[in-house]
């Protein structure tokens, strides 16, 4: 049997990955990165406003090219490799992250009047000038439609769709009035590829939609235009230049174009997956299915769950979605998040240190502390609370420092902090009803920190299992574009073949288990006073326990 | 008239100072510093505990020795000096660093049997072994004498008189049976220096005794045996080999003996001053008085004030010590503290970001910052908090990391933390009534950081004042030598003639307290809550105001 190949394209915060996959066993032939070339790694910043993180569009197209290109030229290396058995393309990009398009689907910062425009560029995912906007959203929500908000932690993001556009039309009423339309990237390069030149035609998915945008079929799709005034009536307005319907991943963004075809070398006509979310391909790459929680660790990490879509799923207070179709077609997607993960010990070691160096010796130092034996505990919140306090104004938090603590200890605090956090996602979707017996890690420091792994194991209790592929959400793209190009009959079928685990299984020990259940005690009560949701803590006793563990170690 | 002198003898945590003083004008002619030869910087620690402090008695005399004539080879370069126009000797320490005696006035630890015991050696001040010890201590006085720790801010510290022995009973009781007596350094410098070889016949000073071990005229002297018996009968055996009575600076604690003026090169016979605390000598050295607070800022901080005896003074809650004539002659002496201030900048410095250098770079940056515009907030207490919660079990705290919070930003919140500290401490003393018209400054902080001097000018709303002297603890055991000596009629006039001011004050600027106020608001909130005064804390609010003063300070 002649053997076929799809492609995935994984857009990331810094650069854009295109991956050749074998469909038969998943086996990747082929990959290649091009980072973004502008701004600071990929990311346009404000040095007055640390909420702004906007992104280049011309960079997708640059970078589409150039990864794809350097893919086809190292699979042609291999023996049974030809472009042309390459028979679908699936798409993975951050999110929400909006792009303002002119009537013809051609991003504003691409022209040449917008080109220098911070508010026409891509609205990152991670910018959150649209805080006061969220909040706002989430007021207004309440007071008039909880059923919109139910399903996201009964708070809006300042990530999300709304509070972007809503900011830019109250920050920039030009870019906003030129914005034919937005469209969310994940939407925006399978439409590119499919050669669409009018917003309205753009299939969009509804893992954006649903996750960022307030889309659900149960009220008809987008926020009805009457609570969209209460916003602005311009954003009413705006919803007719958007869409009615969105798509799960059983169908077609659509096909390759003529054009985009001859651009990359591929075949014209073969399907385009419908654009997801990264982590929520990447959640497919490393095999989710009900039961199993997918944690892509990363900069942020990322958390995504299924539930049958047969089953009633109950709304699941501070989890950031629960949307019908968004990861699996037939399940309803449960995406939760930490808003800083692997971020946090960068800019400790970088931006603190100022020696990027000294992860490994920090690392390697950590590794012989005991839990417990710091005396520390830190809150994770660098980057505010995604999950499960839905809060983006919120700040890290550093106790029970002495005269001795050492830059190892503090190394050592930063990681079982996040992973404190990982444990309150795990427990608030238990306790909601929704099972979880296996955790399955990706990303680059599940496979490259056993420290922080078995930190997690040992404080989430859960055995941490590492995905097969380092490539998970390329992965999942591709695998996306397989069962559309029908080279297996659905995704369980194909996420069987296609993905695998690696051997490495973090065990919970019991007796780090023991002082770790003591120690998140003790980040619950500093989480729920700090995070608002305990106005009477009683945290006198916090410095004097965490002595008392210390001592008791040592 | 012929010129005369004294010299000042001040026993630092680390070295010794000798400074020769005129008496007519209070001129420094000469200054000698020795470092402790013994441990890590004049300090033996036990890498098992970071609560042990201890110190060689040996250095003393090392020291001592080496400091004077090294003192006198300078003083003799300048005219009109003569050793023999030295009329008296004053000696300062810290406290409470008793000191386990045999029967002859000899240091258990300068003896071959006990020379390798760490609890045969002074226990030093900031040793905490004694942490339970204290508590009990403050338990059974709550129940039982209430009125003993009433002036001590109701709590016993572990760095006093009685938790310090108490602790040696419990953990080495040879080191406590071999001991016949234990002595504060501040009473057993001037003992040897006067040649006296039977421990109860040492002259103590009220001020170690009042402050550290329990002393009041108002309950016939050290604690009743009934009362130490409650903590071991051996403590009330004990108290029949320490002392009846304790004195102020009005009496001498002796005569230079023969063979101790031979040693030094000084005249038999002369005065040697009552031995007092560091910053009880450095507060006579700065100019204390009604309504003058002097700051002793060094690695940590003193704060000392009088009343006029003649006066009723209230109990101060948290303040550490209220003693009759502990600092000026016919007054009460009043003192507060922080446990670490020099030494969290230091241990930020050096023990996290691993080097020294780095101070000067980061006050330089730290200086451009506005107050609020770092969005972060720190607790000073990575040694426990001596004023205004009395509780060694306390640790630092920091609140309000981004991803993108620099190191100058975490040493300027440092440096914030301690003078939020100050204000405690300068607010409870004038709730109850004790006038603060001045603060007057001392140490090598405050002379050589400028921002540290305006921020607490800012934060506190006092003019900072800087003592014109650097070497104010040793002048001040000089001055109390001079009016021994005859020299002054008495220490108001002593000190007229004999301390100055420097020319520099910093002074509070509006804008900047406005900012500062509702930041001391927020670490009053952390302060009561994590110090265990408020069991209902709402803190929900703190992350939110930080970043809404941070924007609204750019």
């Amino acid at each position: 049997m002649t053997p076929t190949f799809t492609l995935g394209l994984d857009y990331g915060t810094n650069s854009v990955r295109a991956l050749i996959v074998r469909c038969a066993d998943g086996k990747e032939i082929a990959s290649s990165v091009v980072n973004y070339p502008s701004g600071h790694q990929g990311v346009l910043l404000d040095p007055r406003d640390h909420n702004l993180a906007r992104q280049a569009p011309g960079d997708y197209l640059f970078g589409l090219i150039k990864a794809v290109k350097g893919a086809l030229v190292q699979a042609k290396k291999q023996r049974g490799f030809d472009a042309k058995r390459i028979i679908g393309v699936g798409v993975d990009t951050t999110g929400s992250s909006p792009i303002p398009v002119d009537a013809k689907n051609v991003p504003l910062a691409m022209q040449k009047k917008w080109a220098k425009s911070l508010n026409a560029q891509c609205w990152l995912w991670k910018d959150h000038t649209g805080w006061r906007e969220a909040a706002r959203i989430t007021e207004l929500a309440a007071q008039h439609r909880p059923q919109f908000i139910a399903k996201c932690g009964n708070t809006y993001s300042s990530e999300w769709f709304w509070s972007k556009i809503w900011h830019c039309l109250q920050v920039d009423a030009k870019v906003f009035a030129a914005a034919y339309s937005w469209v969310e990237l994940a939407d925006w390069v399978p439409s590119v590829l499919a050669g669409v030149t009018d917003p309205r035609a753009i299939k969009r998915g509804v893992c954006m939609a649903g996750h960022k945008a307030l889309y659900a079929e149960d009220w008809g799709g987008l926020p009805d235009k009457e609570f969209l005034a209460l916003l602005d009536p311009k954003l009413a307005d705006l919803r007719d230049r958007l869409y009615d319907q969105a798509h799960d991943a059983s169908e077609a963004a659509g096909t390759l174009s003529d054009e985009w075809a001859k651009k990359l070398g591929l075949t014209a006509g073969i399907p385009i997956a419908m654009g997801e979310m990264d982590v929520h391909y990447g959640a497919i790459g490393c095999g989710v299915a009900e039961g199993t929680i997918v944690k892509v660790i990363g900069t942020s990490t990322c958390d995504c769950g299924v539930v049958s879509a047969a089953k009633a799923v109950p709304d699941i207070p501070g989890i950031c979605g629960i949307v019908k179709g968004a990861i699996l077609p037939g399940f309803y997607g449960i995406e939760a998040g930490q808003s800083a993960v692997g971020d946090i010990f960068k800019w400790y070691v970088e931006g603190v240190l100022g020696d990027a160096k000294l992860h490994a010796k920090l690392t390697a130092e950590a590794a012989k502390l005991k839990p417990g034996q710091s005396g520390l505990l830190a809150l994770d919140w660098n980057n505010g609370n995604r999950t499960i306090l839905v809060d983006q104004r919120l700040t890290g938090l550093l106790v029970g420092q002495t005269l001795y603590t050492t830059p190892a200890e503090i190394y050592r605090a930063l990681i079982e902090a996040t992973a404190f956090g990982a444990r309150a996602i795990i427990e608030r979707i238990k306790e909601y009803g929704v099972p979880v017996d296996r955790v399955v890690c990706a990303g680059g420091i599940a496979e490259k920190n056993p420290l922080l792994m078995q930190i997690y194991a040992d404080i989430t209790g859960c055995t941490m299992l590492v995905a097969g592929s380092s490539q998970a959400c390329a992965l999942g793209a591709a695998i996306g574009a397989a069962v559309l190009a029908g080279a297996h009959p659905d995704f369980p079928t194909a996420q069987k073949k296609m993905t695998s685990l690696k051997k490495v299984a973090y065990k919970p020990k019991a007796a780090a288990r023991k002082t770790y259940d003591r120690l998140y005690a003790l980040y619950r009560q500093l989480h729920d006073s700090l995070g608002g949701r305990n106005p009477n803590a009683d945290l006198g006793g916090v410095m004097k326990e965490l002595l008392a563990l210390k001592e008791a170690v040592r």
